[in-house]
Parts: structure tokens; C-alpha cells; sequence
């Protein structure tokens, strides 16, 4: 077993992901522990607990990535404006304290509205994106990042050019646990993209964008006319919603040839499917690995490692 | 005082409203009780005993509307298909049983986006908006009654022609209570609607309604930008929800010189705030008033008065 090197976290506001990694990035063991809105005021505490069962490895340094950055984290790290090179972001980390983790920045940047927006954590698996492949590090290129707030990152040559955030997740997550549109929720799962997924897509695709509103009684109304089975609103309402968040996406951005789909997996698989019906190609990287994969890149910089 | 003659009520999905009427609908006296939601299987039980302080006026006929009459309601009332005579709704009423109260039909159509569409309720609050308003009864009117699933409906000469449901309240409901875009809520009260209202209404006209699920961000990055002061995100919102759906009502619908709004007049205020800026005049009528004079113009409808 190699030796720890360094421990590589991404904070994020619901979960804290920790890896003791190797001096080439790679993950010895992993833990997890509360997330950013539940830790406020105690993130030293909260991390050393979570480090303790790693003490025989001496202390060590490390990098975290997320909320814990925020103003209402550990200690506010900034954001950076963009255009940004993503190789010069871990420079701009800034220490907890001296012993402490160092907190990786968040960027930010006029989108395509004309407005400020921000990102905090994505631009971690934005670097670990570009370990992982090296086409992403030449010439324009579009990284889609879905979730609770997508992001659409549009890279030139290893720069952050522009970027813009869209609540699809948030929406549909609110929309679960609020409301009679949606009664059952089902799960976002390998299983196959059946009816009522692409069905969603297909309403949304044809249907003019200013409808959103009213397509989405659709998953109430056509449950009361007998067109889609209890259950499976869900599904609908996930391929309404992703359908229409690409629909914008790609009518904001110049689209490359492929794009980049940075998630958990199930999800950017239903991004993937979405965008087929559009004629785009995508190919997805785990988010979860891409951040470890960030945060070692991130290490090296700040270390003068290639 | 005028002698009780019937009980009009609204059973709506989260309140029952009871009001003792007069042979000419006046209301003599008024109590309220449990949703529909939570009086599954129970609803004979539950009314008996709202009903139980006017058991001096002896028994009286009733007559409702809302979710009691819909699949786990009371009884199923049927969903009448427009174009439906709002002359003609009382008489497809149905008993509950041979003492018990009959329960007002809803109304189906194929809506503008051409499915099956709904409502139940609101088509008693159109006959109590005709009541009240002659003008609605002749020629081609556009009544839009905003709430949790708003309806806009048009008449042509007192017959509801089509419809469509737009969910503007019910996503800006379950963006306060699930996720970050509105940490938060501010009431719909009538205080000034000022700057964070018409500045989302503003933001929603002058931007693609491609972009709505972008937007929604707004309420949170341009507080993180300092723009728009904490607790004013959920009046930017009820401002970019709103005015998405006037946007998208006025597209689809042709539209008379004067649009009638029937429901709470806090809520009818922004709407109609938010149509001048597109330049058409609305008035108000109060929603529960428009509810009970539809249930007494019913009731003389049922019993041959005029």
C-alpha cells in the first residue's frame, strides 16, 4: 500500500465526502460524514471527528471542495470571475487555519441571461474532468453538469469561458415533496428509460417553451384521463423538466460535437437520452469521481507537481 | 332575518366552507371545516356535524362544490365536456343520497396544448361570476382564476368554451417549502407590491420563457450578487412565476379588452399589476363570494327560479 499523502474532501451541503489518497491521487480509503447545512459553526470539530479513525498516518494536509466554502461554511473562500484557468484555481485555495484543510474557490460569471452567476464545487469536478480526459483540455467544450442546479460550462482550451445554472433538480425535488402532481415518487435508477420518460421529453420538445407552467399539470391531468399510470408522474415530470432545461441549454451555447456529462450516473443517463432526441452526443464521468479526481489534480498544482 | 332555505358549501381540497343561505342566496350565517384531504371516507360524518349549530332551521338541502366531488371525495361527480352551458352545471349535479347534499359536476376539455384538462370548483365560481357580473354572460369574456392550479377559461356567450390549468402556484409553493431558492416566505398580503414583485415580472417579459428554469435561480444568485435583499426572493419569485404565466395565457387565448379575475384579492392584485405592464385591463371578484353566489344561482337553477 502506498503511502497517504494528502486527504481530499468535497463538502457539499448535504454530504461530506472524504478520501485519504496516495501522493498520485489515488483513493486509500474513503469515509463520509454530515454535510455543510448541518455543521454550521462546528466544521473543525466535524472534520477532525471524521479524519480520527486516519490519525496513524500523522497529520495531513488536505483539500476540500464545496460548501464548506461558503459564507455560511468554514471560512468563505472566494469566487473567482471567469474567464478562469483551471489550472490556476488551486492557487487561489485559501487555509482554514494553518494547520487546517485549505478550501478550494467557487467561480463566478455573467451568464448568458446577463446575470451574476456562481458555482461552488462543480469547478473542482471541472478539473478532475480534465484529468480524466485530456479532450476536454483543447478547444471549446461544453460540460454539463446535472443536479439539483445543472450547470452548462462552456470551456475554451482549459478555461471557464461562461457558465449558467438551471433548477431543474430543485424543481423537481420541490415538486415531490409539495403538491398533488406528482404521488409516488419514483426512484432515478439504472432501469430502463421506458414510456413515460421519453414521453415527457417528447411533450416538452414540441411543445412551445412558454407552456412550461401548464405542460406540467400534464402529470396530474393525464393521470385523471388514464394515460399514464399512478406512479410514473415522476418519470414524466423528470423528462418534462430535463427536456426543457436542454431545450434552453442548447439554444444559449454554442454546441460542440460531443458533450461532457459530469453526475451521478442515472442521472446524466437520462441527459444523455434526452439530448440523442435532440441529435447531440454525450458521454457522461462520475461526479463523485471526478471531484476526488479534482481535488488530486488541485494538490498536485498547489504542490508544483505535474 | 329571512328564513334559511339551503346550505351552499365549497369543499375544497384544504378548507370546507358552510354557508346558510336565504331563498334569495344571502348568506345568513357561515362556519368552516376540514379539507377534503382529510376527511376521506368520512365526509357524511363530517358535514352532519359542521351543519349540527343550524339544526333549528330543520333539515335543509345543500348544495356542494369541490373536491367532495371528486374520485376520494364524497361521491364521484362527473367531469361535464365543454363547450358546457354554465346555465346547465346544476341540474348535473348529483345526490350524495336521498337526504344528503348534491355535489356540482367539473368540467373537462381539450385545452389549448391539446390534452384532456380539468377543473372542479371553479366552474361554480364562473356561475357566481355571472351572477355577480352581467357583462360576463354575453359575447367573448376571459376569466382567469389564479391559485395553486390557476385556470383560464374562455366563455363565449355564458358557455365555457375551453380551458387550461397553469400550476404558477403550486411551484411557487414548493419552492418554499423544499430547497434554497427562497429561504424566506413572504406573505401575498396587500401591502405595496413593489420593487421585488415587478422586478421579477419585468425579468420574466424581457427574457425567453425558454429560460424559466434559469431564471428561478435568480432568487438566489442575485442575493448572493447583493441585489435583491433577504426575504425579498419569494416576492421576486411570486413576480417571475406570475408573469411567465400571463405570458403564456395571453399567447394562447385570444384576448377580450377586460380580463375577469375571481379569487383572493391579494393574489388577483399581482395579477392584474403584473397584465398591466402587458398592457390589459382586469378586474377582480372575490373568489369564496363567486363560490356561494355559484352555489345559490345553482340552487334557484335546480328549483326552477330565475
Amino acid at each position: 500500500m502506498n503511502a497517504a499523502r494528502f486527504i481530499a474532501g468535497d463538502w457539499g451541503t448535504s454530504h461530506l465526502r472524504l478520501a485519504l489518497c496516495d501522493g498520485a491521487g489515488h483513493v486509500l480509503a474513503e469515509t463520509t460524514g454530515p454535510g455543510a447545512a448541518a455543521c454550521r459553526g462546528r466544521f473543525a470539530e466535524v472534520y477532525a471527528q471524521s479524519i480520527a479513525p486516519w490519525s496513524a498516518h500523522g497529520p495531513l494536509p488536505a483539500l476540500l471542495c464545496g460548501m464548506a466554502g461558503s459564507r455560511q461554511g468554514w471560512i468563505e473562500a472566494p469566487y473567482l470571475r471567469c474567464p478562469a484557468d483551471l489550472e490556476y484555481l488551486a492557487s487561489c485555495s485559501i487555509a482554514t487555519d494553518a494547520q487546517g484543510p485549505r478550501i478550494m474557490p467557487g467561480l463566478t460569471c455573467t451568464n448568458p441571461l446577463g446575470v451574476a452567476d456562481f458555482l461552488r464545487g462543480e469547478e473542482t469536478q471541472l478539473v478532475g474532468a480534465l484529468a480524466l480526459d485530456a479532450r476536454l483540455r483543447a478547444g471549446r467544450q461544453l460540460v454539463v453538469l446535472p443536479g439539483t442546479h445543472s450547470k452548462w460550462v462552456q470551456l475554451d482550451d482549459g478555461q471557464v469561458r461562461q457558465f449558467q445554472t438551471v433548477v431543474t433538480g430543485e424543481v423537481y425535488a420541490a415538486l415531490h415533496a409539495h403538491g398533488v402532481l406528482v404521488t409516488q415518487a419514483a426512484p432515478i435508477n439504472d432501469g430502463p428509460l421506458d414510456g413515460a420518460f421519453m414521453h415527457g421529453v417528447e411533450r416538452a420538445r414540441t411543445t412551445s417553451p412558454a407552456s412550461l407552467l401548464a405542460l406540467l399539470f400534464e402529470c396530474r391531468s393525464r393521470r385523471l384521463a388514464g394515460e399514464l399510470p399512478e406512479g410514473e408522474e415522476s418519470t414524466f415530470l423528470s423528462g418534462l423538466l430535463i427536456c426543457h432545461e436542454i431545450a434552453h441549454g442548447l439554444a444559449s451555447v454554442e454546441t460542440p460535437a460531443r458533450i461532457c456529462l459530469v453526475g451521478a450516473s442515472a442521472l446524466a443517463r437520462r441527459y444523455a437520452c434526452a439530448l440523442s432526441v435532440f441529435g447531440v452526443e454525450a458521454y457522461g464521468l462520475d461526479g463523485n469521481h471526478a471531484a476526488v479526481a479534482g481535488l488530486a489534480a488541485a494538490w498536485r498544482q498547489l504542490h508544483g507537481e505535474p
